[in-house]
């Protein structure tokens, strides 16, 4: 029932567009009563994104059940969920990426759903972090930066028509990311040698991202 | 006429709440017709937040004036122009935030303009690294990193009731930023002599975040 009226929904709003479409309109199509519709989606922006909610709570039970590795790898695995499930439908994934970018509704709607991933991520790695310094701040920035590397790859996928291998881009951005962040979590990373050293010699000047690219094979955490 | 509608608007939301005041209350109280409000603002959200319009054009006026230094430290002192906007009205801002908190509707309004701070500061560093490698991915991370800094610290002043230093905790997240990422715009941080070496000497399994702060001082970005 939740599928058929997603379904219904989303045909009517790329027939006759978002705003043109009423509720009416979709459990007519659907052959069901009004308030079927409002038993599972509460609004019809929700009916465009039916799958984030479960999606939201396939991250938490990851999050939760994270075995407490590199906790950058771990939000940034958490979120390639969320690629997992745009890419299981290239086709819808790409219609509804259309007829979002018309629609300010819609956006506005994609935005808070974003914001909700990345509070998840954030709440996960403040826990890692709890009692380090700055711990909430770089919480707090590296779910942003996995955020943002995620949505990255995907836009590209999805303004690619939904050609190709989706995981491709979104792995390469988010390997950027933690390549800059892994190692954050200090107590994870005291070595079992202290004393151990590692010399790094690299040109002055060189770009800073570049440096820690060479600095992490150099540690062995790339 | 703005400023007497902004307020007149604010003192309501405040005394009745955001849902239950309407526009005509607003007009009705600051003296003037209905017409009036929609001309300076095209919702009742608008009226919350009236500085932000301002607060872009500033942003967008000062990249544009920018003089081609290091381009995340140029982002995060456009940041600030939105903390200087904040921290002009303590008082204001304070009881703007707790109102935003409770209200949905501001809360997603609150979002649509932070990403368009945050897409304001990536279109400049997508620029500033145009033709480089992963150039439009660095700006896209930068930005919501430098934008995730800023909220962190500002949300840190506002929590505290606007009380102290409001750039103080503002400068020390985005000053983290700055540190993992400055020297990300390979051709400005080109040396003059190619063949310098900075020689660097890490505890092994140092966590990376510190490392990158010690490299920095070496290679004199920081």
């Amino acid at each position: 029932m939740r599928e058929v009226l997603a379904e219904a929904a989303f045909q009517l709003f790329l027939d006759r567009g978002f705003e043109q479409t009423t509720v009416d309109d979709i459990v007519a199509r659907a052959g069901v009563g009004r308030r079927s519709f409002f038993r599972y989606f509460p609004s019809k922006e929700d009916a465009v994104f039916p799958d984030h909610e479960r999606c939201l709570a396939d991250m938490t039970a990851f999050l939760e059940e994270a075995d407490g590795g590199d906790p950058v790898g771990t939000v940034a695995d958490a979120a390639r969920l969320v690629l997992r499930m745009y890419a299981a439908n290239p086709e819808f994934s790409v219609q509804r990426y259309r007829l979002t970018r018309e629609v300010p509704g819609l956006r506005t709607y994609e935005l808070s759903v974003v914001r909700r991933y990345e509070r998840t991520l954030a709440g996960y790695l403040r826990e890692r972090f709890e009692g380090e310094r700055d711990g909430a701040l770089r919480a707090e920035v590296i779910a942003a930066s996995v955020v943002a590397a995620h949505n990255n790859g995907l836009r590209s996928w999805l303004r690619s028509g939904g050609e190709g291998d989706p995981y491709a881009a979104v792995d390469h951005a988010l390997g950027m990311v933690r390549g800059v962040w892994s190692g954050a979590d200090q107590g994870a990373a005291l070595p079992a040698a202290e004393d151990e050293v590692v010399v790094m010699v690299a040109r002055k000047g060189a770009p800073m991202w570049q440096v820690v690219q060479r600095i992490e094979s150099a540690l062995g955490q790339g």
